[in-house]
């Protein structure tokens, strides 16, 4: 049987081996949840940058600059962290050069990796699909805030635990520990993470309506994956 | 309010500020269940290693040597990992140098703490007292398997969040999810740790008394403190 992990934190990063598996990064609040959004209103590609000055410089090459520090839009760039900013004709076409907190650092740590992906509740489907029908072993890996574990991210991989329990089997704890999480959660997510540190961070910065979008399941069908650096469809 | 946090792995301790704080170091499988036994029944103390060879010189001066390496016992040491060792005369007024894969690391990795504690199920209810009346904040450090998450850790540290909740705020979502863990599992922590990785291990072991003991709550009123590198009762 093929094995599903979950690393909880990108800090636990060295721990998995990941040279022959096919890794899922995941950033619901929310890094994923926009490039998935993003891809499924057409944007051409999408170049994750961990550094915010390397980011930036890529606007003198055409690029569209994107991202967040500490859930804020980067002073300059021409988009921050909501999913509703890259819809219909705000992102048809572009390029795009984005840098978050957390999740474009979670891509950066997954380099080494025999493929990535990008998963979110969004396209929780179409993920799930594809590591069906792929040979490799998966690990999630989680975003988290700035090193620490978080509730949202932890729900999607348990959500992909719990829809892959008949064919991809836990590997170590942390998947189980997020199915038991996503089980209790998942007939409402948005009173679950009420509690979470990175909500009551957002409700600060009055962004309920990203987290609602946020954690809605299968809304598009596209599958981010990275090549060579960039972010693209399959 | 003063704060809980939960550390879910001693890889991930650099994230955490201690210096002002109470660590409570937990190992249920089985350092700190052996190390609470172990003073409820008489031992004078408990130096704790984190290096094998510097535990085994501890026999010339005196000591019992005690601990494991991947769940089996050393070989030349006096006892294993098994609180059943620890028990009656087998340790009434004994010095213990004890060693084990994760326990004794995390105790290690906590020593810039204001202080160190002890806690296992066993002394639930004499840690939870201990940190109601005690001024610092708190944080449970998990010892985890090798540097990954682990539940039965998680499930102490959600014990602690539980019965702490009318007076210590959760500091992050890591003391959220263990809370939500532990309700899950609180009827029936054996069943509920059936599936983990470290039981699964475990049971090949035969060990299976050592995990129904280890999860039962308050069995003993000791309150093993580190003091200048030595456990020993308040």
């Amino acid at each position: 049987m093929k094995t599903i992990d979950v690393c909880l934190s990108p800090e636990l990063m060295h721990l998995y081996p990941v040279q022959d598996k096919t890794v899922v990064v995941v950033d619901i609040l929310r890094a994923t949840s926009c490039m998935v959004t993003a891809f499924a209103h057409g944007a051409e590609s999408i170049t994750p940058f961990a550094n915010l000055e390397e980011c930036r410089q890529m606007r003198l090459r055409g690029y569209v600059t994107s991202g967040e520090r500490d859930g804020k839009k980067v002073e300059g760039f021409d988009k921050g962290n909501s999913p509703f900013e890259y819809m219909e004709e705000q992102v048809r076409g572009l390029k795009i050069a984005f840098t978050t907190t957390n999740g474009t650092q979670a891509i950066e740590k997954s380099k080494g990796a025999k493929e990535v992906i990008i998963g979110a509740f969004l396209n929780l489907n179409a993920v799930a699909k594809y590591l069906l029908f792929n040979e490799n072993n998966v690990l999630v890996v989680c975003a988290g805030w700035k090193g620490k574990v978080n509730l949202e991210d932890t729900l999607f991989a348990g959500a992909l635990v719990e829809k892959l329990k008949d064919y991809l089997g836990p590997d170590c704890d942390a998947p189980l520990a997020a199915q038991h999480l996503y089980n209790i959660a998942k007939n409402d997510m948005v009173s679950f993470l009420n509690t979470s540190s990175h909500v009551r961070r957002l409700n600060k910065l009055n962004i309920h309506d990203d987290l609602k979008f946020c954690v809605t399941p299968d809304q598009y069908e596209v599958l981010p994956r990275l090549k060579n650096g960039v972010l693209q469809l399959r």
